[in-house]
């Protein structure tokens, strides 16, 4: 029961075999897919990467998972809040986060939505255009903003280079254009891309930005906010640093580069509740198309468009487990139940799974509590979105 | 006001600049990003594509859009249903809809949902494996099934030739394998995968499995039905055959080379509902990452993750009508709302939209009355699910 479908040990020692959500689903029976959160495992991994971060807040990215159990905890816990929306500001306020603890972190938004945001007391914004400045400036005036950077050599496995930021030779003219407008630029922000698996993965990031960093200051913009973004990985398949050492490594980068920077925010969300979470989920079919397949087809009653929606491009390789681990095993293509050519997890490089796997049979899949509900479509060919139980 | 963003005249007829759905959209404002949906047309559309295809029955795809006014209208008009799930078949059965208009044509069914389908009275399903037939023989025990076949040579934009069916060379023994179970096998499907412009694509499918069903009547299966899926097409960009005219051109391929099909049955989903429906959206950004870009980011507040799941690999590119439609254009990369470097809709080919759009302004997306409002996720970065208005 505890052997890795892949046949590979976790490869950092703060994962055992056996979680207490993994064992809760081993033990129980559900009626559709469900996530089964560890809220107490969230709590433990922000104190890890808090512990290693040092002076830096911890801003949660909301979007990652926005139970109410996972948010409230969180606030219990001293964090503060990445927020993507109107919808998970006003979340984290029911939940009795205060204003001060969220920054609206997406640089695109609606001007309705900062206006909300600021009418709220949320005074920390992104930008990295003009008109979206000009958005802020009549919306919230007076309120800081930072500037996102575009990153432009990641070394994540999930890059975001291209949709976000401002090229840097492009970012001094908004600074200006900023205090023209009466805001209050207080620094930078960059991301350096979902699941960068190592902290020395940063290093390309921050020395590009620090001359930036130093140019602004010289230049007589007070900056004194670094927000250094996610990044933070969680434990699929390959090996990752342990959270704490983690962040200190990621710490010991920035300090030096960025001088006055009095803030320091980070904003993990895999990174503080991926691990946490496995979701319970069954097999639909298993086939050969023909005779002579050397692998087979396993379909799953879970696929892209009722969570998976990260195994597009096949880019997040979620282990899998199975009752039957450690017999022989061959290499399937994992695919979801809907009627969509699309909804296909892993063709390109196929799953090994066990030979003896059938129509029934359940399936764990493991650091599913980030990216997963939320990413749920409302009722895809009838089927009905993630289910989730916080334990 | 009628110009299109792209410069195209629609290729067909049958869609005016303006239709009912559009004028709507454009008249009144909207909240959140919302599918205008005119059933009139939908029904107008059945019976193009009635006439056309004559004596072949319509089981419209509910997966293309399960609105209950969809459902509701199509069981007035006649149609019978092609349901992909469960919850697909409680949706047709409580709008009025008898169980033997309904098939369950997914290939991938857990077993409480064939017993549930058998007990309902359905009596027609899919299946294209070996376990599948047993699942059914079990549940649904003497029940029709049609074995589907894997289209081996697709001209669609959107092919399904990967996920589901069977080689036709290991049908056969999928025939033989049924009747041992009890289980009474009717007859073949196939699909030419999604959007397939014009009929005469259809010949290599057709031509391929001519010569299996009559193999298979030879061997003394009285093979009398043929399902022959989807793929009737809509207007997005690309010229296609008018609706009547692509259904009868099909029908004239398909009978001669199918003797003794009593029953054929057409799946049309896209085809019957995509050009009845426009989203109303809004420009909420525009920017350039430098100012030397030849190209502007248009970020609207709709994405792949709230509606628009057709466009991943850029498949299915849709027309976007502005207000400032005839004015001078220049290329967009056009992006969604979310903080997920993954929304975005068209990068390696982009649109052509006025450079006088700017933040607020709304935007028109044609032809999207299906594959639109069930992809939506239930709350991605706290944005709220595609809303929809049916006229």
């Amino acid at each position: 029961m505890n052997a890795y479908a892949t046949g590979l040990a976790p490869a950092h020692s703060h994962i055992s075999p056996i979680r207490r959500a993994e064992a809760y689903a081993r033990a129980h029976d559900f009626d559709r897919p469900t996530l089964i959160l560890d809220v107490d495992q969230v709590a433990d991994q922000f104190h890890a990467i808090r512990r290693g971060l040092g002076r830096a807040a911890i801003h949660y990215a909301v979007k990652a998972n926005p139970a109410r159990e996972v948010i409230a905890r969180l606030i219990e816990e001293g964090a503060h809040f990445d927020a993507a929306s109107r919808a998970e500001i006003e979340l984290c306020l029911s939940l009795g986060a205060r204003p001060e603890q969220i920054s609206f972190g997406n640089t695109v938004k609606k001007s309705a939505d900062i206006a909300f945001a600021w009418t709220a007391g949320i005074s920390l914004f992104a930008a990295d255009a003009e008109e979206e400045l000009e958005k802020i400036a009549e919306n919230a005036p007076g309120a800081e903003i930072f500037i996102r950077l575009i990153v432009s050599q990641s070394e994540a496995d999930w890059p975001l280079s291209r949709k976000f930021g401002v090229q840097p030779r492009a970012a001094m003219p908004l600074l200006h254009r900023a205090r023209a407008l009466g805001l209050r630029p207080v620094g930078f922000s960059f991301h350096v891309g979902s699941q960068t698996r190592q902290a020395a993965m940063w290093r390309p990031t921050v020395d590009e930005f620090a001359p930036l960093w130093a140019e602004a200051r010289a230049a007589g913009f007070d900056l004194d906010l670094l927000n250094i973004g996610g990044g933070f990985p969680a434990f699929y398949n390959e090996a990752i640093d342990a959270p704490e050492a983690y962040a200190r490594d990621v710490m010991a980068l920035v300090e030096p580069r960025f001088p006055g920077a009095r803030r320091i925010m980070a904003e993990p969300g895999r990174g503080l509740v991926a691990e946490a979470g496995v979701i319970a989920a069954e097999v639909v079919l298993v086939s050969r198309k023909s005779p002579d397949d050397l692998h087979r087809w396993v379909y799953l009653d879970i696929g892209r468009f009722s969570g998976l929606a990260e195994t597009e491009g096949e880019a997040i390789r979620y282990q899998i487990a199975t009752d039957h681990d450690g017999l022989p095993a061959g290499p399937c293509v994992l695919a979801g139940p809907s009627c969509d050519s699309a909804d296909v997890l892993y063709e390109r490089r196929p799953v090994e799974l066990p030979l003896a796997l059938k129509s029934g049979d359940k399936v764990i899949i493991r650091a599913t509590g980030a990216y997963t509900t939320t990413y749920s479509s409302v009722g895809f060919n009838g089927f009905p979105p993630l289910d989730m139980v916080c334990i």
